[in-house]
Formats: structure tokens, C-alpha cells, sequence
């Protein structure tokens, strides 16, 4: 393509509402415009990298023997009633009335509209298994639509849906399309990991995997090990009894101005009960720290939660987060939220801040990591009052114990028990479920069985967010001047910039080059501009083409710089030989 | 692929909710299923054709220099504030409140998002002239969604725009969309004719082309010339002074007992006055012609109808409708409509069906095919009488005659004054705008010309239905059985079945068959299911591969009977014929 042709805008300054950098270069590059909040138009650029991310993902459905359809985005809101999601997503969904006055959801997702399908379309295990997809654009009212094509109201997706007769058949599905993501993001030139996860509001409880793209802007985060290939999501991944090391055991720094939490020799029958100090308006981790040089794992951290009506309390370490998740499934109940201040003064008998588990008059869950520590420092239940030297099991019940927060860095792997947990922020770019009969049995979705009994169909589902999978690539590949795209989804695979178009042997040689790559069925943007050398590569660093073919002075020696982005290799080569180049990267980067 | 693995459910009666042939085969070959009224969801059959017009309609775009782009369907009111749209779109809009009360449109296309999209992207001569299309999801509250794909809320559109700085950048602009379309159309192997049209409530008044595919079932009608190309739409064909016969003067049948229209022989200053005669309870054309051996051609139609506030008086004759939007451009007036019955009776001084022009104290207009009457019969402005020997020009004046009719079977070609019209109906499947600066002016999407002034971007608009081409050509190649598919467009270029699977040697050829028609890269359907012979060729009906493949009881002497479901033809032939006619059938039917 010629790039006087082409609809392209480059913007010199990354403009105000770019909230990370990819999005700022997808901005300036004249891949997208915002039409409203969350709502986005792609430009020639950005279509064309659109296709070849919809291209890797129907060749990969088709190898997984996934079939195309198409379902319509307007849904009639009985069926969300039908299957309880009416309610659960709340605000997020999308309406719409129309004429008659009757209500339509605008898809989010398809498990509703999929099963409902199915339903009247098979009716025999004869006919199962199946497994359809389809691309297509998805709506949800988000709250705060940010990160550009990240977090959209208006987005495109890939959805995919399973139906077996047998959970081992959909154990096979889910192998199945487990397999096909991670070949579609090997595909796409992403850096992400397969991780386990929770069901959400999708539902199921068979089982769930996240793939997340490894990125500092992402708004998840993962937890790895560094020893085996353990992988989960924070809210998802355990950690255990044996985790870490023996809190308050360990050598941490005291003076004797600060309170003891540590008094490691000491045998556990002989160590003294606890002792109050004096702790006026400190009432955070961070002020106790910084005015007792304590550590954070120091500390016993006393939180109270309203529990389907009732108020418990949860015990976790200073530096450890609570898992409401985990908390949830321990407890069995859905509905589970801290406590207000005044909720946790009538409960605990004392402002929130100074509330600890001696002589607290609550159910009390103590987090492995606390049940671990020999000693630590606690509220006393009373205003302007820590106790130092709380020992669990002797200052407070260990009735029960479990795993009731998020995993933090450093900490033993739950899988191997030999490697670290590493922590990383991500974008989930695609998610998988097995569902079960959450769906079918709602909507009545069965088939007769090999014996002709009547059976609800068992269904997976699996998502891949299209457009955000594409701001993830820009995230992970953005650089100073651009974005350098991987060769699978740039949107030419080969730039050629004319330095000055007034020189005829220049130009010549362009066209030439131009005619030679585009027989041998290379996508090649070639950079026809009447414009100053210094604009043409600003704006070829915003198109990120993987090689860069710059013909200049020794154009009459049909001699050209030939770049590549991705080696960072730059040579001055003959014209055979820039071809030779071409062909071999093009040939050894397809796949 | 293989039939036992494809999501593909044949229905054995047409259900009752198909209102056409097309809809009906399209359900039954399970293609589409409905979801809601005027919403339907796309199996894997129906999903495959979809993916064929879209790849012609993408090849042809290209070749066009047509650019892909992709705007969202959520677009902010205030934008079709600004173009007027909001309320001349009325309640055909689909519209969504967002959470913080923010009211969007789900495009039913997208003038305005481009032109908003353009003018920020363009701001020189320099950039223009750029075309755009897309390919995605429209929506439109029809009052009454039907015929399956035809007439939907949720549908599937081409449409692209052009931006030119001149009007004759945009006629050039304008004609390449032309061609263009004609090739699409072509190669979907659809018949059909491009009409000169109105421009509707898209607007713009440079010109307009529709592209009609012929169906009886269509819900347009075109009239066309038996002698040159001219073709046009009911509503924008013309008719014209010297249209048709002179009636009054012919031989029509008449006795003595009925009066008399046709006093040919006598000279016109001779002819005796308008007689009056008794007509109780006959108020329309069918009761007049019925009563008195009358021709609907000897009658003069008196049609009194509101404009602006103000009622006038339009005569046509007794055969011909009148064509409000043919009124509307004479009268400048956009406010018309038929005054009802009480109206009438104030206007006319007396009951509709015996209004006549003969002293009638209103503005009458005058159609050029009455104005050609000799004489006729007419309402005499009196209950229950009506007036024969009414003559135009001595019984009511001649001073506002134009064309005010739809153009009618037989009438004289208003281009080649030759030929005679011809009425087809048909189904409307594109439609190619001028726009001027419609859009472009109220959306202030300027440009800065050669000269430095600001000017408004001159704009066309070109429209696709791809779902409603799909069930166009379903309607045209219906038949008893099935669709029978254009190379083109069909699911699958061949389909092989096995009359047993039981029987080993028809299932070695089969497979033998499949494994050499897919290394020739073609499009194989294998029938493979364990079904009675008579359901699958039923179900081969449905499916409509171009050329079918069955192998049955000759299958150990490596003979199979080929059908081309095109031609007609059916022979016996060995394997290697076989394969040779299919690959002589496929190269001389790619397109």
C-alpha cells in the first residue's frame, strides 16, 4: 500500500486521554480514536491488525474443531431472568427497549443465547459432543472505562462455548481449548501466563483458567513460582500452614525503647503474657511501624467482617492482605463485607485501629501465616492500646485456622513446596470455565442419553477479549518512539521509505523494491510521502512494521539500509541481498 | 468436513413462523435460527455464506481503493442531534442509557460517527480523497420485522463513505462504488438491476442508485425498459406529457345503457357539457367500473390531500396511483399527506368518493396522463352523482399540470421514448448516496483547500445489506428441495455422500474421494452419518452444494454418479472422471 493513500493521522504528542503508554501509542499512531468514553473506531491500522489477530484465532478454532456461528448481540432480558444473571451483573449490563416496550440485554457474553441454542438444536448424545465460537462485538457498562481498548464499553470478543455429555467429556473440551489459547498467544507474540482462577460471575465451579499478559499497567495480578509452573491469579492461589518462614523467631531489629515482639529464645510456657503500651492515634500498620520501628510481619492484624448478618473476626499478618474469596468459600457464604466503623465498635467493644484478639468476644479466623508466628503485636481492645507478646494458641483460640489471604511475594509455592511465589501485575486477555450444568439446567438444556434418559448438557465456555488482546500486544511492545509489533500481527510486514521522492533513482528503486516484495505476497507499506525524512521516520517508528527498508543517497548504487526492528540489526545492503533478508525473516517469523 | 461432526439440525416441515420460500429453506437447512422477532442467530452453514459475501465484498472494496475501517454501535445522541437524525429516525431508533443517564444510538449506519471521525483526521486538500467502509452489526426498531433476514432488527451491513473536495471528485468517487457494486452483485450470482432511487432519510439530493435484487416476494417495485437501460424505482421513475395512449379517443367496449366516456368522433368545441348521472353508493374506482362497464383508464381520480396546513386537489387517472413524493418536490413542501374523510367533506363540500374537479373551489393539479384524456368520467361534487364527458382544459383548467403519479406497467420510457415499462418487484440489497455536504456542513467537517479557504468535505454514502443479500439469493434460487447455491456462495463446492456407511468398499472411495478433493483445496462436505439413504439425500437438498458426489452400490468398481445441481446433469463416471469434472466445474465457476 501506498502511504499517500492511506488514512493515517500520526499525532506528534501523546494526547491527554492516553492513561498508559501503549494506549497513548495507539493514539498517536492512528490505530484508534475514542468516539465517547470506552468507545472506540479503528482506523485502517488498527483493522488491519484486528484481522490478523481474528485470522490466528479462526485457524486455531477450526484445528480444535471449534465451529463458527454468530449470535445476535440484543438478547431478550427473559432469558438473562431465566438463568439468574439479570440480577448479578447489575448496572454492568447494557438495555434496551424497544418499541413495544419490551427489554433486550446487549450481550456482555453468550451463555444464555448459546444454551437456548443448543436446546432446540440437539437433542441426542448422538449429536454431542459440540463446541461453537464466534467473534463479535460485546457491551458492558462499565463503571469507569480506562486504559483505552483495556477496559471498553463497547469491545470485541472471541467467545466459545463446549457441550458434553460426561464431565470427562468436557475435562477433554477444556484440554482442548486450554491447548488452542495457549498456541493463539504463543501466536500473537505475547508474554503471558496460564493461571488458575475464580469463576466470577460467569459461575461454574468446575474449574478456571486466566491467561494473563505479563504488563506493569495490567489490573491483575499473578502469582508464580519460581521453581515449577504453578501459576494463579491472586485471588485464586493458596498458600498454606508450612508457608514461609517462623515469624518472631527471627532476628528482627529492636532497641529496648520499643515494644518486644520478638523473644525468639525464650521457651513458649515460660514467655511472659502480654504487655499493653501506651499507642495514642496510631491506628494504622503504617503508624505502628514508623513509631516503633516494628515490621509489618510483626504485627497481628485484627479485621472484622459482616458475615450473612453476623460479625466475625479475621487475623492475618501486618503485611498480608485478607481474601474476602477465600474467606467466602471457608465460611460458605456469599455475601460477606468489612465492617463499618460503627458496626466494628459494637462488635469488638473498641474503635477500629485498636481492636486485637485478646479476650474478643467473636468467632475468630486466624490466617496460617499467624498460627505460625510465635509472638506479635495486636490491638488490646482498648483506646489508645497495643499489647506486645501475643502468643497464638495461648492469648487466643487456633479453633480455626486456614488460608484467608492473598499470596504475597517470597512466599513457599502451594504446588512444589520448593520454589518462591513470584508476584506480577497482568492484563487477562483470555479466560476459560468449566460451567457444569449452570447453565443447561436453568435454561433446560438436555439431551437423551445412550439409555434415553433425559440429562442436561455439561458446558464449558472460553473467552478471548480481541481488542483488549491488541492494546495487551501495544502494552507489551511499546518503546520510545512506537510500538514494535511481532511479525503476526504488525500491520505490514515491511516498510520502505523513500528519503527524498524528487530523486528519480530513489524513486525507482523504490518502486521496484515495492513490485519484487509485493510478488513474493509480502505486505509492504511503501512511504511515498512528499514529506521531510524526519517525519517520515517518526511516523514509521508509530507504524512499528518489523523491517524497515530506507532508500537514500546510494540509491543509484542500488544500495539501502535495511532495518530490523525486532534484531535491532541495521546494515546497508545491495538490492538482492536487502530481498534475500526479507524473505528470510518473513519465512523464518510465520507462523 | 465431515457431516456427522458439523452443528447442522434439518427441520422436515417449513415452520410456521417463515414467511417466504427462502426464510423457510433457510430454517429448515438450518442456516439461521431466530431468536427474537427480527433477531437471528447464524449456524455454522449460515455463518459460512456470510464469510463468502464478506471476502467478495472485502476483494471488491479493496480493488476500489476502498480503506477498512470499524466504527462502534454505540454512538452519542448528541451526535444525531446535530444532523437532524434524532427525530427524523424517530422511533426506528434502537437506544441505550448508559449508567450515568447518557443516552447512545445503536447505529443503523453511520454518517455521523464518519463524518465526525474525518473531521478530525483530515484537515488538507492533500489527504482527499479517502473512502472507508465497514463490515458489522446494524440495528433498527422495525414496526414489523419479516421475511426472515429481509426485514430485521439486528443485521449485517457493508457501507463505506467517500470524501472528495469537488463535486466531480465525488461523481468519480461515486462511479467507482458503482462499478463496484455491479461486480459484487454479479459475483454473488445474484439478478438483479441497479434503479435510480430517492435518497430517503439519509439525504443528500445529488443522486441515488438502488440495487435491486427481482423476487416476487421483494417489497419494492422497479420499472424498467424493454428497450434501453433505464431502470428506476416505483416511486423515483418518470412519466412524462407525451406517456402512453391518448385515452378518450380509443374503442372502448360501451353500450347504450352506460354513459359515455368516449365521444371520440365528436370535435372538442363541439362536444356537449358534462352529463350528470345517478350513482348511489358507488364511491370508488372498482364500484364505477363494475357498475357501468367502465375502464379504471375513462375514469378522472379526485384525490384531495393536506399540505402544510392547506388542502389541494390532485387528479389522476382512474388506473394510476398518485406519488406523493413526486407532489412533495413539485409543491416544495415535505408535510403531505391524504386528507381523511371529514376533511375532505369541509374542503370539497361533500363526501369523498364523489368529489370532482368540475367547479371545485381548490388548487387542483393536474397529472400529465389526465391532462391527455379527451374526456372521462369524474365525481360530480354531489352525493350519489357522478359527471361523464368531463373535459380537461374546458371543465377544469389546466394551469398545474405535472408529474404527480407512479410510473405504470406499459408506460413509454421517459429516457428512450421507445421502449415500454416493465414493473418487477424486488429486494433492495445496496444503495449508493450523493450526500454533497448534508453531513459534512452540519458537523462542521471541513477541509483547507489548495487556496487556504475552509470548505465542508463533499461526501457519498454506499450501503450493503450482506444479511439481506444472503436471503435474496436464498429467495432467487429456491426450489423444491433446497437452495440451490451460486458457486459462490454455497457452504460447501461439493458434497459427497455415502448411500451405506456399512459398506466398506463405498466407504474407501469416499474417503479416497475426500482426501483428493481437499488436497486440491476444495470445500468438501462428506456425509458420513449412519442415516437412511432417502434422509440424507433430503438433507443434501437442504445443504445445496453445487456439485454432489454419491457412492453407493457401484463404489467396487470405482464408479460414482456426479450431479451438477446447476446444470441439471447426473452421470455415472469413474473416480478419476469425477474428479476431473468437479475440478473442470470449480475452475470455471471461481470467481
Amino acid at each position: 500500500m501506498r502511504q499517500s493513500q492511506i488514512l493515517l493521522n500520526t499525532l506528534r504528542e501523546r494526547p491527554s486521554e492516553a492513561d498508559t503508554e501503549g494506549h497513548g501509542l495507539l493514539l498517536r499512531g492512528g490505530y484508534i480514536r475514542q468516539l465517547a468514553a470506552g468507545i472506540y473506531s479503528y482506523l485502517p491500522l488498527g483493522r488491519r491488525i484486528l484481522h490478523k489477530i481474528e485470522g490466528i484465532v479462526r485457524e486455531e478454532m477450526e484445528r480444535a474443531g471449534v465451529q463458527e456461528v454468530m449470535m445476535p448481540s440484543m438478547q431478550p432480558a427473559e432469558l438473562w431472568m431465566e438463568s439468574g444473571r439479570y440480577g448479578s451483573y447489575g448496572k454492568n449490563l447494557m438495555t434496551v427497549n424497544d418499541r413495544h416496550g419490551r427489554e433486550f440485554i446487549l450481550g456482555p457474553t453468550h451463555e444464555e443465547a448459546v444454551t437456548s441454542l443448543m436446546k432446540n438444536e440437539v437433542s441426542s448424545y448422538r449429536k454431542l459432543p459440540v463446541k461453537v465460537y464466534q467473534i463479535g462485538t460485546k457491551f458492558r457498562d462499565e463503571k469507569r472505562p480506562r486504559f483505552g481498548l483495556l477496559r471498553g464499553r463497547e469491545f470485541i470478543m472471541k467467545d466459545a462455548y463446549s457441550f458434553d455429555i460426561s464431565e470427562e467429556g468436557l475435562d477433554l473440551s477444556y484440554r482442548t481449548m486450554f491447548v488452542a489459547y495457549n498456541r493463539i498467544f504463543a501466536r500473537c507474540g505475547l508474554r503471558f501466563k496460564a493461571v488458575e482462577a475464580d469463576a466470577g460471575t460467569i459461575g461454574g465451579d468446575g474449574g478456571s483458567h486466566e491467561f494473563i499478559a505479563l504488563s506493569a499497567i495490567g489490573e491483575d495480578t499473578v502469582a508464580v513460582c519460581d521453581h515449577c509452573d504453578y501459576a494463579a491469579n491472586l485471588e485464586q492461589a493458596e498458600t498454606a500452614a508450612w508457608n514461609g518462614e517462623i515469624i518472631g523467631s527471627g532476628a528482627a531489629e529492636t532497641d529496648s525503647d520499643t515494644p518486644q515482639a520478638d523473644r525468639g529464645g525464650a521457651a513458649a510456657e515460660d514467655a511472659p503474657l502480654p504487655e499493653k503500651f501506651h499507642t495514642p492515634d496510631i491506628r494504622t500498620i503504617d503508624q505502628l511501624t514508623a513509631a516503633y520501628s516494628l515490621k509489618p510481619e510483626q504485627i497481628i492484624k485484627t479485621l472484622i467482617y459482616r458475615v450473612d448478618g453476623n460479625s466475625i473476626a479475621v487475623l492475618v499478618r501486618g503485611d498480608h492482605e485478607v481474601n474476602e474469596l477465600k474467606l467466602g468459600k471457608y465460611l460458605g457464604a456469599e455475601d460477606i463485607m468489612l465492617a463499618d466503623d460503627s458496626t466494628v465498635a459494637a462488635a469488638a467493644g473498641v474503635i477500629s485501629g485498636y481492636v486485637g484478639p485478646v479476650g474478643l468476644k467473636l468467632p475468630v479466623l486466624v490466617d496460617y501465616a499467624v498460627e505460625a508466628m510465635t509472638e506479635g503485636v495486636a490491638g488490646a481492645g482498648e483506646r489508645d492500646y497495643h499489647l506486645q507478646g501475643v502468643r497464638p494458641g495461648r492469648d487466643f483460640p487456633l479453633t480455626r485456622v486456614g488460608d484467608f489471604r492473598n499470596a504475597a511475594e517470597g512466599d513457599s509455592c502451594p504446588r512444589c513446596r520448593e520454589g518462591r511465589l513470584t508476584l506480577h501485575r497482568g492484563i487477562e486477555i483470555g479466560h476459560v470455565f468449566k460451567l457444569g450444568t449452570r447453565y443447561s439446567g436453568k435454561l433446560s438444556a438436555t439431551f437423551l442419553d445412550a439409555s434415553g434418559s433425559e440429562r442436561s448438557m455439561i458446558m464449558g465456555c472460553y473467552g478471548i477479549g480481541i481488542s483488549r488482546l491488541l492494546a495487551a500486544v501495544a502494552e507489551q511492545n511499546a518503546g520510545e518512539g512506537g510500538i514494535a509489533w511481532p511479525d503476526a500481527l504488525a500491520p505490514f510486514e515491511v516498510q520502505i521509505i523513500i528519503v527524498s521522492i524528487k530523486d528519480e533513482a530513489q524513486a525507482a528503486l523504490a518502486e521496484k523494491l515495492y513490485g519484487t516484495l509485493r510478488e513474493l505476497g509480502l505486505e509492504v507499506l511503501l512511504d511515498d510521502r512528499d514529506e521531510r525524512p524526519g517525519v517520515k521516520f517518526k511516523d514509521s517508528g508509530l507504524i512499528g512494521a518489523p523491517q524497515v527498508v530506507v532508500i537514500g543517497r546510494e540509491a543509484a548504487l542500488e544500495r539501502v539500509e535495511y532495518e530490523n526492528r525486532l534484531s535491532g540489526v541495521k546494515e546497508t545492503l545491495g538490492f538482492d541481498k536487502a530481498v534475500l533478508r526479507i524473505k528470510e525473516h518473513v519465512k523464518n517469523n510465520r507462523i
